[in-house]
């Protein structure tokens, strides 16, 4: 799934330069990290890339040699991650009958790549036998606020992987409630999963009929007309609903996988912390800068050379012809400057 | 006098566009608002322009139409300002005779321009019937601290202009200090002097005899050979010492005239609030920006869109090539930056 925009990373991230695409940690963009996760559990042909028609080109060409052009979907609109993954599930089955189906968001971190592809193995060995919708829940290493919990039931599955029921999903808690939900054993929200086309098709189609029904005219139109035209006329119509709202809360056939690898959702400029090292004063530098005292900075330059005076627990980042300066404790609220920059039809930085 | 570079105004200030060809009004270069100042009190052919070698060709630039070029002579050297008003006296001599001399910092703003006239014409008036050395004192408006000050004697003169005999020169108080050299009736220094070319010379011969000696082999030199070749020989023997500490702290001759027109010596970043309006936040900003909540900070964008989120007390200034994000009270320190830029040899942004 490569469909945001992802407006927190905002002046690096633009409509037609998204997160997925941007290099943040200097090892090469969001999304070939992603595909590079892949190598071994799946071959080119197998691994299909949903993102807008808008960064369609801008993905091929991120993702050329790792996913063939004819597996980079283009949706005509944003809906949400119900409709996208839906679609996937038909377009999967379509190329290659009844598969299992691995959901990564193109904008995530993992590692070690080991244990994530051991844990897809036995997750992978457990919807195959058993027809159930596998929700990857990661070990949680702090009380973070910024990530929804998984609170687990029973053990579930026949013991070759750490797989429990669902007692709940957890929206983002506050400190306290974090600190309560990490002792308990709950688990952070991670947004992959895994199951078989054919269980999530079934799904979708009981527990969204209305999503269900445009998979059903997508599927049958795909065999008589290019799939883009058909996408046009169908996708559109979809309920924009997430597949945690829509589906997974809603299931009976619901599974956890406890997972022990260090996972980050790379949501906002905080994250180029755990990315690069502090100095003494807390200060962390990417690219062309001067420090003449000040802590706790994070600093991102791309072009320009940013020169710090006497500051504290800011962001500053320059990228593309806009500089962003915010407190650290607001990175959450770099959306609005998108927000305020479209009002004033500023699409050059945008 | 237009040799400095103003390292506090960096990144807008460099080397070949120091402080005094900037554009800090919207209204026109330091330089020009300075030379437009004298509209009616000097003709070109009259007006001087001492800077030095290195920003000669951009200061003639700047000046064309308003000083003849063979009238912006550049120094070999920076040699502060007594040896800079000492081959003014020489030259100007040189080209006219004995004359009455007006010395003004390139980058000081003064106004109204009509009041500034007044008190020139009556200053020139008493230097020319008495041969003191007349010192622009400036009026106080508040108790600050980043001002030398002038401690007046009793009145000096025929009645004509607002004169004084000079008790004493103060370094820069602190805040305190301030608060009482105003309650007093003490003014600025600012550095605007006048007097005639003959009463300066005398001077800098007698308290400044190696400084006179320089400046005796200047006068000759000039009949026979260029001024460049002379000043190259010279000028660099002349010691390195301000008009205040060389001549008017120890000189008899002495006399303020007490300014009531609005100066500034646009000594540093805070200057921009001085020049535009604040929001409610107290927010100034020039050029484009977005601000998403953040008070009393100063912005200053060139070419690229500036976005504060949050943040307070700041000053962020894009120009060529570089980002300044300081904070308000500490803009002092922007020489540091500077300082440490050509510490690492990135003459591209010095």
């Amino acid at each position: 799934m490569a469909g945001g925009v992802g407006e927190r990373f905002w002046p690096a991230s633009r409509r037609q330069r998204p997160k997925q695409l941007l290099d943040l940690t200097g090892q090469g963009s969001m999304i070939r990290l992603t595909l590079a996760r892949l190598e071994g559990l799946a071959t080119p042909g197998e691994t299909f890339v949903f993102t807008n028609r808008e960064q369609r080109d801008a993905i091929m060409d991120e993702v050329a040699g790792l996913v063939p052009p004819e597996n980079v979907v283009g949706e005509p609109d944003v809906r949400n991650t119900a409709p996208c993954i839906g679609l996937a599930a038909v377009v999967a089955r379509a190329r290659g009958g009844e598969r299992t189906m691995l959901v990564l968001p193109a904008d995530h971190l993992v590692a070690p790549v080991g244990r994530f592809q051991e844990l897809v193995r036995a997750g992978a060995r457990h919807v195959e036998a058993h027809a159930d919708l596998l929700t990857f829940g990661v070990t949680p290493t702090r009380p973070e606020t910024g990530y929804g919990y998984i609170r687990l039931a029973e053990p579930a599955g026949d013991g070759g992987a750490p797989l429990f029921r669902v007692a709940a999903f957890l929206e983002k808690p506050d400190a306290a409630r974090a600190r309560r939900l990490v002792a308990e054993g709950c688990l952070w929200n991670s947004g992959m999963f895994m199951w078989r086309t054919d269980t999530v098709l079934e799904g979708l189609a009981r527990h969204l009929p209305e999503l269900g029904a445009v998979l059903g005219r997508i599927a049958s139109g795909m065999g008589t007309r290019p799939l883009a035209e058909v996408l046009n006329e169908e996708y559109v119509r979809a309920p924009a609903i997430s597949i945690d709202y829509g589906l997974m809360e809603k299931a009976e056939n619901v599974v956890a996988l406890r997972a022990d690898f260090d996972w980050n959702d790379v949501g906002s400029w905080e994250f180029i912390r755990d990315a690069y090292p502090a100095d003494d004063q807390g200060n962390v530098a990417v690219g062309d800068h001067v420090l003449i005292d000040g802590s706790n900075n994070t600093i991102v330059s791309r072009e320009q050379l940013v020169a710090i005076v006497g500051v504290d627990d800011v962001v500053v980042v320059e990228d593309g012809g806009a500089i962003l300066v915010c407190r650290r404790d607001r990175v959450q609220e770099v959306k609005r400057v998108v927000a305020e920059l479209k009002k004033r039809g500023r699409s050059d930085l945008t």
